[in-house]
């Protein structure tokens, strides 16, 4: 298999596949990556030609780790040189990438991935062949996707020692915009609010503390995720948006706000007793195995070990 | 002194009152409660009027613990019996409460208070003498504040081994609104707007799991908090939501949202280096104590041991 980009979550994922023993080489822009790789045992090259060709050679999958902005031209490369080959990425907003993907015309051998997984480090010395432990990775199970491919994607997610969490790309996007982008720009408006209260940072304790946490993430980062994928971001934060002008009407009616403290103790006890099942049964490329696996990672499935795929079983 | 209402704040501050060697006895309406004191070996009783007029005997110092609805009709039993009494409250609101005591003409011997701690428990037994070490223990410095009265109040919060926080009534409620009532609000309407979206308790981690942290606290009592706090909360709201609202339009509109996300960083950095400076050399009773206090509480000041008055220093 081929990574292409060796900053953190690529130069993790060929440690870990490493580890899993899989033959791996990979590509890295900047020659002092492609340094540190090689310094650390690794088949690594600056040659992006070099790394496709070879790829192209052995039918390899390829993992796209690059930053979201990189990738229309990395996928043009692909195009030229190593179309035929499986393709996969570990970038977070799936929607946009399937559309960089469909555009290059690489959409047929393509299943989109995202391990949830992270450090506030970056670069290939910040890698970890354990990152991915027991981390939901997220495999796209979009119409299109390839049984195939998915099986190479799923068996790559497993050797990392990830648990697969089937999911469709623009379902991904929205749980990902409300789980993580609005809670980030949630915490931003308390923190800066609070800023401006004199005292407020005087008396500030858990509930304060808690609620600001993520603040203390670098701007750029979350500029970066909550831009990336504005259009999943807007409607679950124009939700919120609805529950606290409701509740801030009421409030100033000298009404109680029983139906958002209600309902947000509920969804909260409800996430308490959230358990993850295994997903089982499920054989890759039989009838209707998309929306299958598509509803049980919905209701909280995940795939602990390697599902068949009808192809191999017939 | 006299503690009327033994649940878990009244009864924690009659438990470190003793442990400080100061003579206490209490009131509690439930007959339960005052036997569950006796049998810890504490001065309780069920009848309001002996105890009262057991503290006008002695000018005992009288600490309101009561729930906040209970408050009006206890005024009035104390202004009938004990009026002379130094008088203080331990409850969340102070300005609700200054209303109510100026209503009962009791405002010349009162200084509010409120002790910034707390568990999920209630009631006598879930009581503890060590509840307020080192917490906030917020003491006003409202125009009207005597300082005889004052320094009775800051006595028994230093016996608690609280630290004080001066604070004039209007500030210590937009501060707990913005660091306490918000965050439950906005914990409350992320977990509601989650528990709609499909795969979203599936792939929630850290981010999701501090920001709705306290929507796991009992409705009834972020109902309470927030209602009964709601005419300086709406304010802060709508400042959030102001932030909030221009953040969606700018996503929606492609632009970047580095105002409220520069703005949130820099204010939770601040946050994390607020420290807590001990606030000495102000004597209570010289002219502008008040002012002083009041200013240097907002700048993160504390006093930790007691603090001269003017009339003992004659």
């Amino acid at each position: 298999m081929c990574v292409v980009g060796l900053g953190l979550i690529g130069g993790s994922v060929m440690r870990a596949a490493k580890a899993a023993g899989r033959e791996v080489f990979g590509y890295n822009r900047s020659v002092q990556g492609v340094e540190a790789a090689r310094f650390d045992g690794f088949d690594a090259t600056a040659d992006l030609d070099e790394a496709l060709s070879r790829a192209a050679a052995s039918t390899a999958l390829i993992v796209l780790a690059v930053p979201v902005p990189a990738l229309p031209s990395m996928l043009r490369h692909v195009r030229g040189t190593a179309p035929q080959c499986p393709l996969t990425d570990v970038t977070s907003v799936k929607g946009a990438v399937l559309r960089d993907v469909a555009d290059a015309g690489l959409l047929e051998r393509y299943v989109g991935g995202h391990p949830m997984a992270g450090t506030a480090h970056s670069g290939w010395p910040a890698g970890d062949a354990g990152l991915f432990v027991d981390a939901p990775w997220v495999i796209s199970v979009d119409d299109h996707v390839d049984p195939g491919v998915w099986t190479e994607v799923m068996t790559l997610a497993l050797d990392c020692r990830a648990v697969v969490v089937p999911a469709r790309s623009d379902e991904h996007d929205t749980a990902a915009a409300t789980i993580s982008h609005l809670p980030h720009l949630l915490a931003e408006a308390l923190a800066a609010t609070a800023g401006e209260v004199p005292l407020a940072f005087a008396l500030a304790a858990g509930s304060f503390r808690d609620g600001t946490r993520v603040a203390g993430t670098a701007p750029d980062l979350v500029r970066a995720m909550c831009e990336a994928n504005s259009a999943q971001l807007v409607p679950v934060l124009d939700d919120t948006l609805r529950l606290l002008g409701d509740a801030r009407d009421k409030l100033a009616a000298g009404q109680p706000v029983s139906g958002l403290v209600e309902a947000g103790h509920a969804a909260r006890i409800r996430y308490d007793s959230f358990s993850r099942t295994q997903i089982i049964g499920t054989v890759i490329g039989a009838p209707g195995w998309r929306d299958e696996l598509a509803a049980a990672g919905r209701a909280g499935g995940v795939v602990r070990s390697a599902l068949p795929n009808l192809d191999s079983r017939g």
